[in-house]
């Protein structure tokens, strides 16, 4: 069997979920919300599927679903983008990535990954024959470290993965920040994956696309997903925009690794992607009330909640609570005792680059208020 | 970019589903049916959708699904599986095949693949860093060239991908074939990964699949399709079936490429296989009908038909037509001038292996009667 694959644990996320079952926990571990997207797009999909469209979509996604996705660039970042040959969708952004790193990687190309990382891009870099330069960053402010992330560059570089806003540390990469990046790319003449899947889920601050700044149009690919704009992360619907020649070589990916994905879902994707701005502000003005409710929460009982201007997740430090456990020991003993399901940090990390920090659990606040409340109440009662 | 992605031409499927489209042309070209799979199944995908199960599925699919694929294992080809550790769900075969070359491939090894094959074999075995070895089955008889096989198995062989019911050729592997390749697997020590997607789509003759022969249940990886047993290939639902420790590396390729697969096209994929042997026995006898009436109507025009005991195709010899010109030629003048397409065969073909054969065309019979009866009417109008 492939041995790096054999050896790799079953994902944190699968691993917590069962605990919490096992438990009965509150699961703030893996992300996804625990009410349902809009109804509307869901009975969109519904009717898609009454009206016969169940035989194979095109290669690279519905033209309606195309058309959207262009659209969303243009009104959202002002990156302008042919549908027909810009746009490639996929079963979700995991295939996106794992279609994007197959179109770049070739054995022996250095693949530059920014940690705490998500756990799919490591092992998909190495099972591509990449050779991953890891830069780390810091909390509780996580800023970049310039001067590490400039020696990360080589003339072997084949592209940076970046993402923004980043899971699980709730940055949102700042645009004098994106810029260095874009002049390493430049010096490097090298791409740059673009994990944008919380583009939508940002608080305070507004989300900026590295493909939006001056010359990145053609060195970028930039990944959404459907179920994290909309809630419905069951769905696995995907995109992936890029300069044509790139979405052509993504797209010869996508044919191999799964080739279609359900129209139905595409159909009902394509609209919500048309809807007016207010479903977006209004998701991410829920989404930072139950930052605050959660973070508040946490605060008192007495754990040290780090500054998190996006995504699902905010990052607490459980120093003064922990006796001396580290985040998995402490992630266990909260799910089987106190009854709360978080990630323990220290599984974003590669032990290879360093020994992670052990002082961080990644809580998920896109659950409904009650159940925000009733964690920290458990938490409150156990401690 | 990846080079040998880069250098991949279009899959022939959407070639020639693009130049049907161009031409008003007769699709009989792409496999996909042109009427809807059972509409209770359809109406289960579109209740679960509105019964709130839209968020991540588990990893390995839902609990019900792999319950019917065990089942579906043990009815129709009399595999026990226990569908807690031997059944993996994907988004559909393409992926499935992906995920279980990722599981069984390192760099090096070599990968028996029978000939004419699939598109997407070929190219993922070599983006996985696996050396092929090709074995070229002849028309009309597509008889296995037991010699010939035997000496492709080396020291170096990991696995062989085996299509049985087979596409394009419409073979249905005997018996004695697949006892014969069990042989090769055991002396080996090599694994066979099944593709069987065709299973519940034989005429005349039953579909036995390899792992069900002796010893063979711990090296076999067995793939389904709920698109093609159900006639929904949009839905992109597949299946492995494998024993636990390869099934546990399976699924951690699916983690990496997709991670899960949408929960309400599960849970109607689920009522689907639990459907009685009814089912199954009229989708077959409706095909087999369908076959017939090509077959016929081909033969009426001055086609050479070749037999067919399985799938959704039918191969035709263009020589008494042809006038010299080769698949390819012949399948765009026929797109372009009778309003008919097809697939050439060639496409199935390695040509660093061997010239292809030339004077062969691939037509999908799974259409509407009243559609292969009008295809046959254009091509006998035209020549
Ligand atoms: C694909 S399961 C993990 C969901 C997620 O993005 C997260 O929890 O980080
Ligand atoms: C995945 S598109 C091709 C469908 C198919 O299996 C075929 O036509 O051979």
């Amino acid at each position: 069997l492939n041995r790096q694959l054999a050896a790799l644990p079953t994902t944190i996320f699968t691993v917590m979920s069962e605990l919490a079952r096992q438990h009965g926990a509150i699961n703030l571990g893996q992300g996804f919300p625990d009410t349902e997207g809009p109804h509307d797009i869901v009975q969109a999909a519904a009717d898609a599927l009454l009206d016969q469209r169940n035989q194979y979509a095109p290669l690279t996604g519905l033209p309606e679903l195309r058309a959207a996705v262009a659209h969303s660039n243009a009104r959202f970042q002002r990156i302008e983008v042919d549908p027909d040959s810009e746009v490639v969708v996929t079963s979700g952004a995991t295939e996106a990535l794992a279609a994007s790193l197959m179109a770049l990687i070739e054995p022996g190309d250095e693949v530059v990954l920014i940690e705490p990382l998500y756990d799919t891009y490591l092992p998909m870099v190495r099972q591509l024959g990449g050779v991953p330069r890891i830069v780390r960053l810091e909390d509780p402010e996580w800023t970049l470290p310039r001067q590490a992330l400039a020696e990360a560059f080589s003339a072997r570089t084949k592209a940076i993965l970046l993402n923004t806003p980043m899971n699980p540390t709730g940055k949102v990469f700042s645009c004098d920040e994106l810029t260095f990046i874009a002049g390493l790319l430049k010096q490097h003449d090298a791409y740059a994956i673009c994990d944008e899947v919380y583009e939508h889920l940002t608080f305070d601050v507004p989300h900026l696309s590295l493909m939006a700044l001056p010359d990145m149009r053609e060195r970028c690919l930039r990944i959404g997903s459907a179920g994290k704009s909309f809630s419905l992360t069951g769905w696995k619907v995907g995109y992936v925009t890029a300069p044509a020649p790139l979405a052509a070589v993504v797209a010869k990916a996508h044919q191999n690794l799964v080739f279609a994905t359900p129209p139905n879902l595409q159909r009902a994707v394509a609209y919500g992607l048309n809807k007016d701005e207010r479903y977006f502000t209004e998701l991410s003005a829920d989404l930072a009330h139950k930052r605050d409710l959660l973070s508040a929460g946490l605060r008192g009982v007495g754990l040290d909640v780090l500054p998190c201007q996006g995504s699902y997740f905010v990052m607490a430090d459980i120093t003064p609570l922990a006796n001396g456990l580290d985040d998995m020991a402490f992630a266990r003993l909260l799910t089987e005792q106190a009854g709360v399901t978080t990630i323990p940090a220290s599984a974003f990390y590669e032990p290879a680059n360093g020994a992670p920090p052990s002082h961080l659990l990644r809580f998920a606040f896109c659950k409904q208020e009650s159940v925000l409340r009733e964690a920290v109440s458990r938490i409150e009662a156990w401690h």
